[in-house]
């Protein structure tokens, strides 16, 4: 049986990316990272859970030096995360490179565990910004792994929805049977949703788009 | 000034591509990592003394979860590092991915410092094999790098030592005035260096090539 490492970091994204490398066949390594995030507590529980879902073999890594080195106000509470709506440009929520360092490390497990993909659930379109979710940084990183680790080891990564939209993300993940109960979206609270931070409101008008409910508590 | 994070390991190649950043006009930010390698302790005192005689800002984070995906005799005791001599093909010692990790978190904290340059010890010809030490892996992590964080980052990745032979090595760093008293290349031990593991081997035939004597104790 072939299979996929998936990066799960308790969000609807990867959620969804995990499910679908199930379908497609794979034997499922999740993979979670603790980094010292605001809702690191309530992301590693939804991790569990989907997870469990999937009937994935789970692996948890910490990543405490992505706090310590800092300049984000998901890991630094001294900054403010905004809450005032989407803008253009690079918010401060941006994690200095944090997928390549998830990719990264990803790719070493994956090599590991004899892997021959490697999903996560960026997307591109309409996303918060970040330089290390577009599809051109994916390809790139593909090709630095697959020269820097042993011949032997070939390893496809997997975005499969880099150009979808929260509203095509919430549609699919209901028809694919994703636990979107278990997901957590909110870059601020743990016990109800904010609603207003970037990640909210993304995911409230995924809901939106889609005609869906979420079943979610939101303050 | 220019700022360059420069990744030092408490080896002689690191050590050197350092002293070279800093007569290249770089303020240098050294980083180190401890990621449960057997000779941890040795090579974190190493870098103590290197960082301070290049009069460096000094970084040490831990990566721990190298230890906990394992599949490499440098981390994982119940493998024995090979000492019977050099040979062709990648050693067990080979940690998967490690540079590629080590690189991205090195671009994550040169983002945040706002430094123009990465140096790294790696060097392809004179060396034990690892797919993650080659000037094409080098150069294809740059331009992932480059892509994955924001637009106005800008971070070349220099391996100054790329090609050199480790007797080389060891005739520029004695110009340069690099301590190798104060650097360990041993795999296995902390106190007196083994001299039949690749590393040492490397680090001896570096040392007879370039007439000169090292001055590190040896079992």
């Amino acid at each position: 049986m072939k299979k996929a490492v998936c990066i799960i970091s308790g969000g609807m994204d990867s959620a969804l990316a995990a499910f679908i490398a199930k379908k497609e066949g794979n034997e499922i390594v999740a993979l979670h990272f603790n980094y010292g995030q605001r809702t690191q507590k309530k992301e590693l529980e939804c991790f569990e859970k989907i997870a469990d879902a999937l009937g994935a073999k789970k692996v948890v890594l910490d990543t405490f030096f992505i706090k310590e080195i800092g300049a984000s106000s998901l890991v630094d509470t001294s900054l403010k995360v905004r809450t005032g709506g989407l803008e253009d440009g690079v918010p401060n929520t941006y994690v200095p490179y944090r997928n390549g360092i998830f990719i990264s490390i990803a790719a070493a497990l994956a090599e590991k565990e004899g892997a021959q993909s490697l999903y996560l659930g960026v997307m591109e379109e309409d996303s918060s910004g970040y330089p290390d979710c577009t599809e051109s940084f994916i390809k790139r990183i593909e090709n630095a792994v697959n020269e820097g680790t042993k011949k032997e080891t070939n390893i496809a990564i997997r975005t499969p929805l880099v150009h979808m939209t929260k509203g095509d993300i919430v549609k699919e993940a209901l028809l694919l049977g994703v636990p979107l109960e278990f997901t957590w979206s909110c870059y601020i609270n743990e016990d109800k949703a904010c609603g207003v931070c970037d990640s909210c409101r993304l995911r409230v008008r995924g809901f939106k788009n889609a005609g869906a409910e979420d079943m979610i508590p939101y303050a």
